[in-house]
């Protein structure tokens, strides 16, 4: 009969070979993907902006994975194309100009394109050209729930949204306020990360508002291989969820004779939890494309989202939202109570103002973790231990199920097959009956 | 017999046809030379600086193709050399010294050259150098008219200057004023074709002025190939003229059942001039190696120059010069109350004050023009229309005609070929006459 | 017999045949090492900062070589580790902690290191890693010495420290004080060659203060060989000492009829010291592997010494130290009265206050130079003259004698040899006897 404690013992071994053979370059190499992934991946949905973002009838443009894509919201709807007229090449955004509900009109040779399917519908400087109707912008499909608006960066038809949804995004009858969208020096693997990595528990342990939600360990570390767990359902968005059973609540430093013993200051340590103790999120799993899902942050029946989304090569929009559950109005009131009076500044303070939020050391973090990785090749110095062992699963995870990888010149915009007529040319004639 | 709508309809499938392939790369491949073109063309001369920048004595550096040069002016000429010393290549500019008239002192070790042929005549560090009279820094020939001070970017004896001057800046009896020099973040080429591009108008027609001096159109278009002139007459200024004949002064948006009617604001859309009336300015030509010449403009009677002369890749110096007949007292003073009044601040408002110059739209305009040609590579993936056929041409023009193409490190200061005189070294002697 | 003037003639001639031929290009051959060294020469001390910037407990950053290094200081004695750890690259210093007196933690994942020996005593985040004790960090060797820590950039064991110091700053019984650290854009081998350059003296002929210590000529140069002379005897510090015994105190520009005549302010023209008599520094020679020793500068008795420390390719940390004999109360009391009241502002003025200090040209003639070297490749295009002797003899000594030249990359940290051992993983029980 194996004891429980041979049997966490046998589990750990295993998992700290598999970090051990990392740090050797043996797994390493089944993340080639992963490691060319600097841009994103491609052929997923991204969350490109907050819906209160972008009022009806108004333009505005967002950098996603490298593609620059120009919005415009019609009758409610968003509609997304490359924002560069296929002309010359200049960005719409530059100087936005819309004569028409659908239209929208570049500012350098009055080339006008319908939104909604990125043809040419106009050239205002030259009469009935031939180009109107033939040529077209690249479009770029949209979805939107929950004060957001999702953008497919990818090729061909998109997968369902909810696909690439966040699983807790996807219930109902949740209330969502968006917290802050702010452009980030880091590279978004990173950042994804950063996110749900065990370890980095211990920047967030002076969090000046631990002792009204919960205090956290210094970090957390899997007892065995099933503290994290790969969801790769066919058809569903695929992540991996982090339940780390164990907690390093206080821990010692041995100096000669001297000792200092460190924990979160919200902690009686006389009296820590059990090492075994589950941390208080539901669900805490990092998603494809680039999201965190925590249910159950930063207390019992909230809901905290991230995402990651890359702009390019070495920075990421950090976006995050919150949510609670809202079928009722009293539900939704408390919420928004609650969001006005402390969960807001509680988690992120763009002000700089102190205490600093929650999730205000993250970029501070990342910016740093760019550096090293981005820029002096950590992906092949690191030495890991073993809470990183999730952070291989998710590599490895990313390296096998992602549909592509984005790089740069993917989205060019390719010579539509259409061939241009060659028309006669002169004003208001299209349409007259001249001989063959 | 051949009716005249059915010959321009021939003529304008012939230009269609003609952008049709340059977008497909059948033409494009005439252009090589003019892609490689980025430092500008090679063996021309080009504006340097306004005559009034440089007094007396005194000393400017300015940098033209890449090349950095040093200007003097002595007793009324200016002369100009590389503004790098010989000896361990700083700028002479970075602290000007200069004890006499005709010589230059580098701060660093006291090299000093005669601005007038570069060489050099004393090292103040060392007394009676060997090297006085041997060393000598690449001299730049100068040409000065109407208030600009031109200078020869080559090897070589230089052309005479008339060759590469805007023709209408020859005329006798002009009097001119110098307008604006600024430095734009954008290619040279860029800023020529901006400068003469047909379809660029629209951009303009928001002019403030446009009621005092002239309405523009949404846009022009060519006719015909002989709306055109390439103008390649041997030991003349080579350039395009453009005439086109056809001009759109109001387009409309249809989407579904909006429309929209779009035309200059100055205009009475009902009463809208013919599509063949030829536009006021007399010539309106762009010629190498970087000039724009527009006779008639803002009004019959005076004259526009502009220039984008290249400083490296990604910058050019926006040179903009304004003329009037000057034949007589009475001419002239009225010429300088019109600029003085308003014609100076109708073209160009350097102060950022509204309303705008009619010129403040193009460095815009060219600055997003230079992202996505020189950084996202549309010399390769612009889609053309018909009024760029005119750019097309010019295009052409360049690549079959510029002298030469500038390259970094073509004015690298070649070995002289006389070799240095081992001398005898001590203070004083060199005139001694010592035992061989 | 061969008279005196015959003599120098042909030691000139011989100098000067070297300098031509460095031009051509044959020396030049010769310093190929020294060209390679644009991070610094590798297997040195350098100097890191002044003792003063690092209190007892406290901890500071320095890149040296390119190389990042982390301080601290412990109970009176500096030690020194690579500024990232070997986790995940981040920087120590981002967010120095430090819970004990010899240890110092990553602010990330709570990585816990002795300073002393780099070994990882705790991971705060993980109860009982094992990776404790088998992880390290690289460490560096210090050396402190006259109110200046020294640290060895380089493998393996050491050279004793006074085999790299300055000459004169290892003599007994001076009184040291620190001027100035300043980080300068220029590359440490332009900033060597311009601390005993003969010829620079020139940019310092305004110097404010000359009358008060001494007027300087506007050069000096070689009579024969041997006044360069290369210190280069096994064991000791290598380097190069400039006695150059030809002053140049007065020089004359002829321009046509014009004449200008250039001398130091502080000179009296009619009555300048004789050609061949020596400059006051006792010493003035530049020493592997990036310092400058100046005794009897500004005044005799006084000790002035520099560094260029390389930063990366194109910074140096520009460090000055002033000292004076200091056997007696007397003599330290008068050194500090004299640094106090002008000898620190005759000297450097951070403050960019008027007038100037002697050493406040230098740095701006720098950035020049660097310019010319680091981006227009004057390393192949530079012209010499007589009195840069003295710097090709500095480039040959260099590539001859450097123990090894610093590249990106050699700092990088290798795995230890040591595996680590897989153990059991659960809290509190690494001690534990448990069946094999």
């Amino acid at each position: 009969m194996v004891k429980e404690r041979d049997k966490q013992r046998v589990a750990s071994e295993e998992i700290y070979r598999e970090v051990q053979e990392a740090d050797e370059g043996k797994t390493r190499r089944a993340w080639d993907r992963y490691l060319d992934a600097s841009l994103g991946l491609r052929d997923y949905w991204y969350p490109a902006f907050f819906s209160q973002e972008l009022q009806d009838g108004a333009t505005r443009s967002e950098t996603i994975c490298g593609e620059r894509i120009y919005f415009k919201r019609v009758k409610g709807k968003v509609y997304g194309i490359e924002d560069r007229c296929p002309h010359r090449g200049v960005a719409f955004s530059a100087r936005p100009e819309c004569y028409t509900t659908n239209t929208t009109t570049c500012w350098l040779h009055g080339f006008t394109f319908d939104v909604r399917d990125g043809k040419l519908t106009t050239v205002l400087t030259e009469t009935d050209s031939a180009l109107e109707g033939k040529l077209h912008v690249k479009t770029y499909p949209t979805y939107e729930r929950y004060a957001t608006v999702f953008v497919w960066i990818g090729d061909g038809e998109p997968v369902p949204p909810e696909h690439d949804m966040l699983p807790t995004f996807m219930r109902e009858n949740l209330i969502v306020k968006p917290l802050v969208r702010v452009k980030i020096r880091c590279n978004w693997r990173m950042a994804a990360e950063n996110g749900f990595d065990p370890g980095h528990l211990y920047g967030h342990r002076n969090w000046a508002w631990a002792k009204r939600y919960a205090a956290m360990p210094l970090g957390t570390q899997p007892l065995d291989k099933s503290d994290s767990i790969v969801i790769d359902t066919p058809g569903k968005p695929k992540g991996l969820l982090v339940q780390n059973r164990g907690s390093t609540w206080v821990n010692t430093i041995k100096d000669g004779d001297e000792v200092a013993e460190v924990y979160n200051p919200a902690l009686d340590p006389t009296n820590p939890p059990p090492f075994e103790q589950k941390l208080y999120p539901d669900t805490f799993g990092c998603f494809l494309p680039c999201g965190l899902d925590v249910a159950g942050f930063p207390r019992p029946g909230l809901y905290h989202w991230e995402w990651y989304v890359p702009i390019d090569e070495n920075h990421h929009m950090y976006t995050i939202l919150q949510g609670g559950e809202g079928a009722t109005a009293e539900q939704r009131e408390e919420f928004l109570r609650e969001h006005e009076e402390y969960l807001s500044e509680a988690i992120f303070r763009p002000d700089g103002m102190q205490p600093e939020g929650f999730n205000n050391f993250d970029p501070f973090g990342r910016q740093e973790i760019n550096q090293s990785y981005m820029r002096e090749d950590w992906w092949h110095r690191e030495r890991m231990y073993k809470p990183d062992y999730a952070i291989i699963q998710w590599r490895t995870l990313v390296a096998k199920h992602a549909r592509g990888i984005q790089k740069w010149g993917n989205w060019q915009p390719k010579m539509p097959d259409e061939k241009w007529d060659v028309v006669f040319y002169t004003r208001g004639n299209t349409n007259s009956n001249l001989p063959k």
